[in-house]
């Protein structure tokens, strides 16, 4: 989710000025609204700026230079995959331990308590140090880095997408993000740790492809050729692709995801990265995690979760009956109307705490009360619950301890799995109890049971109420100020409802021998579930065999999925496709809307226009500069006709430097500007507000032909919106520029002006624009 | 392989004139040369024409008009997935039952002979048999659609980047390649059925996507919507992912394949229906191989070829040790360096087979001669072999029949296999000739062997010999006038010196518990094989692991992919571009060349442009589009300044229809002309020496303002030719006109301008254009 506290507003923007501070503190009041686009968003430029600098550049190098630059993109790759596979082992390691140690701790307590019948209280401790550790991890990202809430998936959907958004692929992000996971896992809410690993390793990308850390001040002197927009956004594509691998253990799906949500246009070689990037992940993350389990030989845990092998009790390979994919026809729908539901509550509450729960503290508070929610309603359930079971030959399972494991948040220790092991909680010697094999465990360890717990381990009653339940903990929970994923509860309620009809359907049909395994409706609900929250397609079809390590399951995961994006696309978008609107984010989908040939570009542009001419007064440019009203990035180069644009970023460093006509003398003592002084500026330019200009500068004149990009991709007036649309998306434009059949400058078209039109219920609907 | 035999002359262009026959035929002789440019193909057209019947169109058309166009895609895709699957089917079963046919016909020969000591003359009866299969397979190729030899996969690579090749996608090369696939596969030649299904998968796309076929002249009036390049392209794409999907049980490594040879620019909606008709065209194979097979329920044949699996008999999921995959170390380069030979060879005899033997009649002798050889080496090699390896435990392996198997073509029927499960083939009772394992076995039989048999089954002096012979015939074979595929014969030459090298290496390090089963090295030997032959990189790396169906080898097959190409790279390029390349098929690559930046757009271009006016005189129009010197396909339309562009088959409707302005009046009784009369003539727009124009029609006036793209894409002649390549790539254009500051056209940029430069030894090279 997108935070929008009010920490965040004072970080969002490197070049805030007093005057917008002021503003937008106004304009806070206000709800957000789907229906508004923030013009708060920067875009990205895709599209290099082929000035003479930059041609000079490329020019002087060698066919030798050109090979040494493409093994350097190897290696930041192979770095990239790397560290975020160690990331993934830490998070792992670092919530099993934690859990152990919250184990030790409140081992005493049990031991008094149990012989006493007193369990309750220590249930509610336990459910009190869950809430400790999410108040840590709560007030970390509140405090400290809110962009760091959630599962960071809708802002690196948007930066792929070409949006900046301000401070996501930032060194201290990554710390909260990382330390915030590991506390609300640890602290027992219906959170993943998946998601965040994409939002993980994005950052790492960024990172180790700058070769320097601005937060930290350390610039490694490396990979200076890749500080530019352009090569970043690929390197963050292999990041999040990295993430994705080793959050699910499927590096062809990472892939997907990258391409998916971010790719305009496919490079071979580029998509060949990534998938290196993503195999040293996801083989880094098994690699070490299967040393911490000691099997060192093994590699058993090619991703954080498992979804455990569907086969491997039988000897052939394909174990569904064909038909069996067309029967699971009745979970074609659920998946997208749950999903939807899930979707909608979440919007309501999301847009309720934009309103009334912006303040940090009350944001702690609303996770704390979460956390000890989570808690009660889990003690209350398997209290008043009396579905035991007996325990089977199968003991090997750890279905009785579960709900400690639950309750202390994660993976206990070896020796903790064997004490508990004698616990029935409220059932007879001999027996366990369902709901706490279905209510408390780690929601990867559950999700795994009820895929794959023989036929009967589950009373459909609990299945039942446990599906309600955890639904409602899952919605309430995301969207809190915590560092969480939304994959892992929604493939945990879609298991729960799947396995019930499942179970349901084999008492109806009673023909045991094709519905023997509700494990497997247990697999396509949970895919039903997640395709219908998140609406991804082809990469979730391939995560999930991916996954699941079995190819045959693909033809009706995908038939699910794509049915619960239609039925769910029925009533309300995506989940992260409502935060990033309810953030008025200007996101550009893959096409414009089909109906919107009526717009031609002269209706969609921006005029007038502010340009500049080739030489240009300082003084004037630092007026446009300085204009907050308007606040241009791009500006057309004109005597007349077009002949250049130059961004505000680049003018910055030139006034930056003087670099004048009149000092032109001096200037031939002085270094000639270089590519390598935008570079080191880059990203973080200084406000125009921070360079002084004397009054005697202000007189100077620049000449801006050297630096301003002479060959702007330019459209008539009369193009259709979506040809420009075309144009911009699949070139990664950030400004395009309209011109009249004399090459004047008549408008200019950004990102804003192309997202702004959208198809709502009744057409084309056109979204208003907002300074917030 | 690209034919080029006397037959694809005539065939090749629609538009052909008898001058440029002539020329054609005088330039036969010349030997092709990769060197050059032909300037005989033509592009596609993947950016819509954009002109007042277009937008007209656009905007009558409502939300649920768009939304019926998009089921109506989906229900193209589900068409293609579903007739790729029964095709894959039919050539399956048809090799089958043919080979099954011939065995019943020369079982009595090898009865009457066994007893008296003649077996090698029931040996050369059935090499001839095998000639005889792949005569009539060469006859249909050569003499009725030479485009239909080899895999297709250069031709189709070529239509997805966007160059036409003629009679690529027609039904009566599907027909051909179909039915010389199934000859060539009976034939035993040293080929796979795997190829062909790709080129397949196309034609059946291009044919069901625009509801009508022209060669049987009947139309269905479905579908006119997709009658042009760029929704064909997409469906072609589709059909090309079917096909690897089909062959190889592969959907996603299908779609992959299809987005890294064809996607400009990767759209979500596009990709998740490739997917779709890949999942369904894997299905439709698998159900029906399933019944065919006897076993309905059971959906085991998921792709024409099955890797096995690699865990069955394993209780733990991944059995590969983690250094084993670095310890695979001494296969990535062999891979890389084979694959170079086997290019090298086989360019030097494609040079050969060009000059030398471009008859139909000389083709079939040498496709003939080929079958022939392959048979009698096959028997040498079986006859000098002393490998009698005792027959073990597992004799349902069918082992010492293989022989007998190959010889009659393929498997055969089950009697079959139990009549010749007793003949040992120069091997005492109880052995059976470890040769003949390796060599007489359908290529898909002996792959898989090769990877499961347990340790000890192969001598290593028959794998050695056996790998080099099998090189040598299939080098030689690839590239006869037959339908026929190189992935198996690749795997199959890989497969083996992997298994050599596994066995050489536990001899070396004889520690058994870590190179115990050199089966695993077989399949890295058949990935770097394959990677060093075809260079694919991402599509072969999943194609593969979906093959095997376990993602545990991933990493290794990247790594060998990845090295293959990196290695072989060096010495030449991949085997499709060298066969691309000696067409003079002028193929966009990704990017342009690195060290392009010094080119700029006005020196790529050409120039003078032959332009039209907005109102132009019939008689102009009709011999600029008669002028064979020039041939041009896109033509601005100015008074000055560029006001749009037109295309040769435009103005070849126009002149059909007779639109001229004198004939205004008349034609208000008459119809206008719409979109729909462009898309009936599409794709075969009539040659304009077909349509006669009076002398009086020359004096009229054609109005083109209602027909030209008003907004064509224009670029300053300043733009660095990687910008232009950019551009012109990612919206897969056909014409990119080149401005002056006036915006008067300069010139115009089409796929040939930029297909000239590349990267030789020596930088930057420029190839010579050809009319050939």
């Amino acid at each position: 989710m997108f935070h929008v506290g009010s920490r965040s507003t004072v970080d969002l923007e490197e070049e805030i000025t007093p005057e917008e501070d002021i503003v937008k503190s106004r304009l806070k009041e206000i709800p957000h609204n789907e229906k508004l686009l923030s013009l708060k968003y920067e875009s990205l430029d895709y599209d290099n700026s082929e000035n003479q600098l930059f041609l000079e550049e490329e020019r002087r190098m060698s066919h030798m230079g050109f090979r040494c630059l493409e093994i350097r993109r190897w290696v930041i790759c192979g770095l990239i995959g790397f560290l975020t596979g160690l990331i993934a082992c830490l998070i792992d390691i670092a919530v099993e331990e934690l859990a152990g140690y919250k184990y030790s701790a409140v081992k005493q307590n049990i031991e008094k308590f149990t012989e006493f019948g007193g369990l309750s209280i220590s249930l509610i401790l336990w459910a009190a140090l869950n809430s400790a550790f999410v108040m840590v991890g709560a007030i970390a990202v509140a405090f400290f880095e809110p962009i760091a809430a959630g599962s960071g998936i809708p802002q690196i959907k948007c930066y792929l997408n070409g949006v900046k958004i301000p401070c996501v692929v930032r060194l201290k992000t990554l710390a909260i993000k990382v330390f915030g996971v590991i506390c609300s896992v640890a602290g027992g809410l219906a959170v993943g740790k998946e998601g965040p690993m994409i939002h993980s390793g994005a950052v790492v990308a960024a990172g180790v492809s700058q070769g320097r850390s601005t937060s930290l001040k350390k610039d490694f002197k490396i990979f200076e050729y890749f500080r530019r927009d352009t090569e970043k956004r690929d390197f963050v594509s292999a990041g999040a692709a990295a993430g994705v691998s080793a959050a699910f253990g499927a590096p062809v799906g990472g892939v997907l995801f990258s391409l998916e949500e971010g790719a305009s246009f496919w490079n071979q070689m580029l998509t060949w990265r990534i998938f290196f990037a993503s195999m040293i992940s996801t083989f880094t993350l098994n690699f070490f995690l299967s040393i911490y389990h000691g099997k060192p030989g093994e590699l058993s845990s090619p991703g954080l979760i498992n979804f455990g092998r569907f086969d491997s009790d039988k000897e052939k390979n394909f174990d569904y009956i064909p038909f069996e994919s067309f029967l699971f026809f009745p979970y074609y729908f659920p998946g997208g109307m749950l999903g939807a539901l899930f979707n909608v509550i979440n919007y309501w509450l999301t847009i309720f705490r934009i309103r009334y729960i912006h303040r940090p503290c009350l944001q702690v508070m609303e996770a704390m009360l979460v956390a000890a929610v989570t808690a009660t309603v889990a003690f209350a359930m398997i209290y008043f619950s009396n579905d035991c079971q007996p325990l089977g030959q199968d003991s090997t399972e750890e279905y009785p301890l579960q709900v400690f494991i639950y309750l202390l948040g994660s993976m206990p220790n070896r020796n903790v799995i064997c004490y508990i092991a004698h616990l029935q909680l409220f059932c007879a010697d001999g027996e366990y109890n369902s709901m706490a094999t279905a209510f408390f465990n780690t929601p990867e360890r559950s999700v795994r049971s009820l895929f794959h717990n023989p036929p009967g381990s589950y009373n459909p009653l609990t299945l039942g109420v446990f599906t309600l339940v955890y639904f409602v903990l899952a919605v309430w929970t995301y969207g809190l100020t915590v560092s969480a994923g939304v994959f892992i509860p929604s493939l945990l309620i879609g298991a729960a409802w799947g396995r019930l009809f499942g179970i349901l359907l084999s008492t109806i049909t009673s023909s045991q021998s094709i519905w023997a395994d509700p494990g497997k409706y247990a697999l396509i609900g949970a895919a039903a579930q997640l395709g219908g929250i998140v609406r991804m397609t082809l990469s979730l079809t391939v995560i999930m065999v991916e996954a699941t390590g079995n190819v045959t399951y693909g033809f009706p995961i995908m038939l699910v999925l794509m049915t619960a994006k239609i039925v769910g696309d029925y009533f309300i978008e995506g989940l992260y496709d409502i935060h990033i609107k309810l953030q008025s984010v200007p996101f550009l989908h893959w096409d414009a809307p089909p109906t919107s040939h009526w717009l031609t570009a002269r209706e969609v542009m921006s005029s007038p226009v502010t340009c500049f001419n080739r030489v240009e007064r300082v003084g004037r440019i630092v007026d446009v500069l300085s204009n907050t009203s308007t606040n241009h990035n791009g500006f057309p180069v004109v005597p007349g006709k077009i002949c250049g644009l130059i961004l505000r970023s680049q003018l910055i460093v030139l006034l930056k430097h003087k670099v004048f006509v009149e000092r032109a003398s001096s200037r031939l003592s002085q270094r000639r500007l270089q590519l390598k002084d935008f570079r080191d500026a880059y990203p973080r330019f200084p406000p125009i507000q921070s360079i002084h200009v004397s009054q005697d500068e202000r007189e100077c004149m620049m000449d801006l032909n050297e630096f301003m990009n002479p060959t702007p991709y330019t459209v008539p007036q009369e193009t259709s919106l979506p040809r420009v649309f075309k144009l911009f998306r699949a070139l990664g434009l950030r400004h395009l520029v309209v011109v009249d059949d004399e090459n004047r400058v008549v408008g200019l078209v950004t990102r804003k002006d192309l997202a702004r039109y959208h198809l709502g219920k009744d057409g084309l609907e056109e979204l208003q624009l907002a300074q917030t």
